[in-house]
């Protein structure tokens, strides 16, 4: 018999009610990473704590390997373009917060079988690099062209497809100016970490991961619409399997709570202490601005505005937001929702779609306040130094960002 | 009823035949990651791509927060150093293989409920800081001192037990040059990153992650053996729920392949065409340097020695090694098997205990060899640019160095 590509691949596939993670999105979920959501304090994400998501193996480029970028198809100047070469473009840096389509995928009922986020796959970082309708222009771009073409250096199978990684955008976005598509070769002032695509990427600020494509070594101008396995089959929000679908594009509204107070390392239960607490977080949108924020403390049955940081000026990154709480004992369920300019507001429904895309139902926490006499502090009798306090008493914690000195 | 830390905790359990992964297993996955295993080719992990497992939240400590850290207890002259002063003691930069010891849990049968680590748990880092033995002299340790217990600015709950993360090492190993412990203020050269516990952590060469106290802020010499929650409950190796178990220390061997080929994107099943491959990998053992490794491609029937790379006077971390295989059409599975200098050997059966730790179960690889005329490139029809070749003709795809230019 032989052996052949689709014999590596399962069909797309829904959880069963009540069917427990599998080893294939453990697989998945063990090797890509979230943002743990307490490092949304920073307003832009440590190195190596931005989430991750690779289809398939992350190329391996040792400093010094040769690359060149080619740019043609539908041009009357192809390019060809090492990441030096780049450089000789203006140089642009935005600050852009990135999210997966897939986030939350895991909450969904039923649950989309996939790589199985919870609400993590999001963080910001600043790219900087050369404005891709630049490039185009340098290139000229044919009457007929309609879609621009991005292949990655990234290999494997989906569905029995053996591919490279290849998205494509509109013409009219690729060569827009809102957003400024970047060709980037830096993150954060340095060079692109491998995992996020070193040496190249795209960034296409305000739109879901599964367009800003990695390991960049190929753009083409088509004067055909893109069909490629990552356009036309995956990426679509389908309600039935044979739907054409509408297209993945850009970010949903979204507003997340760093979890207050301190966590069970097992059940990852949040706990407190009765008295204030300042709740805050980020929210984001990529098709509007973020205008408004509203907590809930009781499990939404009621909202109240939060304080939202007033406008820094980048467009494309999350927005900073505050609310004070004073935490009773008993249990609680806490909420942030995100409204942008345009209108679009945080459902408290699920959206659903096959695939799990683009789904920003309102985050749930639960906390436990405790009494107030509630101490279960480990008495370890070690202590002769006598040190100051083990942070228990305010509902801080460790992550308060006081130092203990 | 009262609000008590007990309701958060949940017991110690073992997974039911054929359960799923839990949702609390699925959060911790989320949030910690491992290694992709094809970063196994760097010699040093690139940042982002190390392990990370964190018990509770990650502190947050912004650029300039003031930090002691407290050295007292059973000594003549009590510390308060910062991390400026640290620079002040001879600077020592150490090389090291770190492992979670709970690397390979969610293989295991039953599967131990905790942080599900399949094999990817491991990095590998160059860490810079002051001899913790050093510290320790200018302290002056009294005569009845026993161990010295390490207490991280990270807080949560575990088992009912609110704690701050708190582990110690006999006073033998922390004052022992063999391996040189470290508080350790730079990692590869620069800052520490959040999630590996900036500014300070202690670095334990050869020893499981867990001796590795992150945001390390207090030391304390004890005249009896520390029985805190991580030391006497967590981290022992058992085999029924009441016994008092082994602590656990050290890394046993371990040797891991790049997996070959490419992968699915769903169901992480490997895929190789037929020809020459190069298999590669690491090995590594805490107890002695690896002296051998063994590589089978026939499910562990048949083993063959691999060619290690030369002792490279890196004694703490990994070892490189090489085999040759002519890949021939069918299903294969791969394995590695490490063997350290004293004699210790990775198993064929799983070593199981209640925590699933220090397991080290040889590797299986299981990987897919195609017919030579399979070809299931996607056709996309729009490469009017005609570039080069999209890596399918090989084995070593996307991930075998080599520009596309």
């Amino acid at each position: 018999m032989g052996r052949r590509l689709a014999d590596v691949s399962a069909p797309a596939r829904l959880a069963a009610p009540g069917e427990g993670i599998g080893r294939d999105e453990l697989a998945l979920a063990a090797r890509n990473h979230g943002l743990p959501l307490e490092a949304m304090r920073h307003d832009l994400t440590p190195p190596g704590l931005h989430y991750v998501l690779t289809h398939y193996d992350i190329p391996h480029v040792p400093d010094g390997t040769p690359w060149q970028l080619t740019l043609g198809g539908r041009v009357r100047r192809p390019l060809r373009l090492d990441p030096a070469a780049l450089r000789d473009f203006p140089q642009v840096t935005t600050r852009v917060t990135m999210e997966c389509a897939g986030n939350g995928r895991a909450l969904l009922t039923p649950r989309p079988v996939s790589q199985p986020w919870l609400v993590e796959a999001v963080g910001t970082a600043e790219w900087t690099g050369a404005p891709l309708r630049l490039l185009l222009a340098e290139a000229g771009v044919a009457p007929d062209a309609v879609d621009v073409v991005f292949t990655g250096a990234d290999h494997g199978v989906e569905r029995g497809v053996e591919q490279d990684y290849r998205r494509a955008l509109p013409l009219r976005v690729a060569a827009g100016g809102d957003p400024e598509v970047l060709v980037a070769y830096a993150m954060n002032g340095g060079p692109l970490p491998p995992q996020h695509g070193h040496p190249l990427r795209l960034v296409v600020p305000g739109w879901y991961g599964m367009a800003h494509v990695k390991w960049l070594r190929e753009i083409t101008v088509a004067a055909e619409p893109f069909t490629g396995f990552q356009q036309a089959v995956a990426y679509r929000l389908r309600s039935r399997p044979g739907d054409e679908g509408e297209p993945v594009t850009r970010i949903v509204p979204r507003a997340l709570l760093v979890p207050p107070g301190f966590p069970d390392f097992m059940t990852r239960r949040r706990v407190l202490r009765p008295g204030p607490v300042e709740l805050e977080g980020r929210a984001w949108s990529g098709q509007a601005p973020v205008v408004r924020v509203e907590v809930s403390t009781d499990a939404g049955r009621t909202w109240r505005e939060a304080e939202a940081a007033a406008d820094d000026g980048h467009r494309w990154a999350w927005r900073r937001w505050r609310h004070r709480w004073t935490a009773r004992p008993g249990e609680h369920v806490l909420s942030a929702r995100a409204t942008d300019a345009a209108g679009h507001r945080q459902p408290l429904e699920q959206p659903w779609n096959r695939g799990g895309f683009a789904n920003n139902l309102v985050q749930r926490v639960p906390v436990l306040c405790l009494d107030d006499d509630e101490n279960g502090h480990e008495g370890d009798g070690h202590d002769e130094n006598g040190h100051e306090g083990d942070g228990h008493e305010g509902n801080g914690g460790a992550g308060d960002g006081v130092g203990r000195a």
